[in-house]
């Protein structure tokens, strides 16, 4: 069945040749990168000032408005569902979700298109630097933070509605071939979007890129240092950086095929079922003037802001915020096993995930949802990390959630030296690097564990001066 | 922030040691295996006298009856969804779904359960066989076929309903550690399910396997030369055996990050919905005394067969199918790049997948649906592949979709040789190595071009004897 072998390679000759299947050369160049502590045009102090000096130049107020004052935004007659006229950007809906014995219902945000988080890369000097924004958002608590070069969803960027068109957007929706280091759909908080994805894209360039003042070219390296500041470096940035290939440290405590597998079982284990119903059927929460609540005050509200800018370039507009009541925390406990350091995942199912389950953090809840819960019924290991003496913890920041969705939703992000190497059921060890290669495949690392992902790598840097995700 | 090396140092003394991440030897021993034309017990002739001994032996008899005659099935009063009295199994009920312009209703089969089809590996004088099973399915056009060692539904291995139990399913619900070569969730017909899908494995064990007579040990090459017989290897083996590892060849004419951002820009791009409706409401599709009919006579139609043995071992049963109308088409254009073997994958979406499009095959349709368009409304390269004379074709053979499902479902599966290097829009050439790697993922590569994957590594066995998957 087979044709002669003369015809195959007369084929190949007239035909284009093949390439390395791998990234050559990219994890040296991410290592290069990340040693680098300063850019073209900044330090990282003068990142700061930026960023600083951009949040004064555009001054912005958001100002918590009644649902009767949102302009566009209303509540649909027969279903109660918040939704936007134009029947673009999202909606606010029900959720009726089960998850094995577990049933219960919710509001939720309903945001079906696929948008891009890009960040466009190119080298200095041969050192790789990346293309952050200085942009406002009006949930963020301080508005402003270091963001992806692009952040658009689909109705942006096919320019279904007015506005002007987003700076940088060609480099992703057409990229050149071979210029694409990272691309993945990657889900949301699986508790606040229903089956919500983002396009997350690292995307390098040879071209001249004409600057723009909200924008400046960074390495890892003082990316790296930045997220070891409070409300910095925003979580679509984070999420996106997650995807940049890790070490290829080689051994760990399990095989990648046995995480896969770890994974696929976890997946198969849950009876999951999650539909979207009328946000007015939904029981427990009522809607008032300004907010739609919970009858105990837990988990959120929807809300609705007003944001208004000091500067005439930029419009003035409403929309709802959901806004989480207490702070978050997400957590990794991390161990190194035979000199390789690993962080203790767990498989969480959350009810608006396309694929039931996901990797996260080892503690990922809002502790104040659990404080009138005995301690045995408390998720497991958040006493153990709220407990954890100074001495092991390596990592701590303070990240917002994004701030064109939620209001103030800020999570406590640490990683903390374990005490142990207990392994429990929905429980396991991970290398970095294994963290890392799973975080380039879609839908396998939730959002929460795709920030802490970056912020290890933030981290191994400023322990060791040994390079991002070096191992 | 970070704890003292010392104490991570004595951690690690104490606590398991880590592994290599990767299979280490496993492609070697895959490719002994397909060396191996002999087991244990039988050559492949022999392997045919016994699966014919075995259909003699528990002789069935397959009949259509009226859905008036199923057992515990009917037609839900209000919604007129076809179901089973114990809620278990499978329902037939309707599928309303948009691709970008397209819109369109049909029956579809609901099974949101998450069976195992597990193949079990064991070394024999140092050469890995795979427990192969000699299985009777009703829609089969042959009844019996080579068949993984396990095929249960959720509801088979947690006993929800009466029957034996699924003979060696312990190995599969829980693998000894390190013993897992390949687990993924699988797709099945994204134009017949509603998002069904397997979990496909192959467990290794060193343990003792009780022998049964409907059991045999064969090794990859013995299963090679049976994938070159017509309805001999059925659907769930095809698939299984897909998972396991391909060769390493590192040179390709795509990057493999390239080739993920690919299919995330066709999910991306895809604007999909999907959602169940009541069989009654379907448009264009009635229901008989013993069929559900398109009105034009196409794709398929839902029907009943009632399922009595000869033997009083095995019971007999009634049930529903789904029969298609004419038989299938798939197949895969095929060529060298710079010695590399690629295949042209298309990205397909199907209203039934669970994220939109999958890798699918260059052609994947019933050529009988499409024979009343023009030629420029054919589906892509179906002209090429039917006219390709004999010297281009590679591969192929007949071979039957899930025989529980499906009745006399036949697809014609070839490898042909392309005529060009040609890539349009919605397609790309990948190698063979690279297919498999995305195959051990979940979700990427549908159910037809898993059966083309395992076709070509038979072939690959066939043309040059350098072993299952060899580069």
């Amino acid at each position: 069945m087979s044709a002669p072998a003369g015809t195959r390679g007369a084929a190949s000759l007239r035909t284009p040749d093949v390439r390395p299947r791998g990234d050559t050369g990219l994890a040296a160049r991410i290592a290069r990168s990340a040693e680098a502590l300063a850019g073209p045009a900044a330090d990282t102090d003068d990142v700061l000032a930026w960023l600083e000096s951009r949040r004064r130049a555009v001054p912005f107020a958001v100002e918590r408005i009644p649902f009767g004052d949102l302009e566009g935004w209303s509540f649909a007659p027969h279903t109660g569902n918040l939704v936007h006229r134009s029947g673009k950007f999202f909606t606010v809906e029900g959720l009726r979700a089960t998850i094995d014995a577990r049933r219960w219902s919710q509001p939720i945000i309903c945001q079906m298109e696929v948008g891009i988080l890009g960040i466009l890369a190119k080298e200095f000097d041969g050192v790789l630097h990346f293309l952050m924004q200085a942009k406002m958002e009006p949930g963020n608590p301080n508005l402003l933070q270091l963001s992806p070069t692009v952040q658009a969803t689909r109705s942006n960027y096919t320019k279904v509605h007015k506005g002007a068109a987003v700076r940088y957007l060609e480099h992703f929706t057409d990229p050149a071939p071979g210029s694409v280091l990272s691309d993945a759909l990657q889900s949301e908080h699986g508790s606040w979007f229903f089956r919500k994805r983002n396009r997350n894209m690292v995307v390098e360039t040879t071209e001249d890129v004409p600057p723009h003042e909200d924008f400046r070219w960074l390495t890892l390296g003082q990316i790296a240092a930045l997220l070891r500041h409070d409300l910095t470096v925003n979580m679509d940035a984070r999420s996106v950086l997650a995807g940049l290939p890790g070490p290829d440290t080689p051994r760990a405590l399990h095989t990648d095929t046995g995480m896969l597998s770890w994974l696929v079982e976890r997946r198969a284990a849950h009876q999951t079922s999650a539909e979207r119903v009328p946000l007015a059927e939904v029981p427990g929460w009522t809607r008032g003037p300004a907010s739609v609540d919970h009858e105990r005050d837990r988990y959120f509200r929807v809300v609705a802001v007003s944001v208004r800018a000091g500067s005439r370039e930029v419009g003035a507009w409403t929309q709802p915020l959901l806004e989480p009541r207490g702070q978050g925390l997400v957590a990794f406990l991390a161990r190194d096993f035979g000199g390789v350091p690993h962080v203790l995942v767990s498989a969480r199912a959350e009810g608006g995930f396309l694929d039931t389950a996901e990797l996260g953090p080892t503690v990922q809840c809002t502790p104040g949802n659990h404080a009138h819960l005995p301690a045995a019924e408390r998720p497991p290991f958040l006493d153990e990390v709220l407990s954890a003496g100074p001495s092991r913890v390596r990592y701590a920041a303070l990240h917002s959630e994004e701030g064109g969705r939620f209001l103030d939703s800020v999570s406590r992000c640490l990683v903390v030296e374990a005490e142990d190497a207990h392994e429990p059921p929905g429980f396991r060890w991970m290398s970095h690097a294994q963290l890392a290669a799973f975080a380039r495949h879609s839908h396998y690392v939730n959002v929460q564990a795709r920030t802490l992902l970056t912020c290890l790598r933030a981290m191994s840097y400023g322990d060791r001066q040994n390079g991002w995700g070096a191992p």
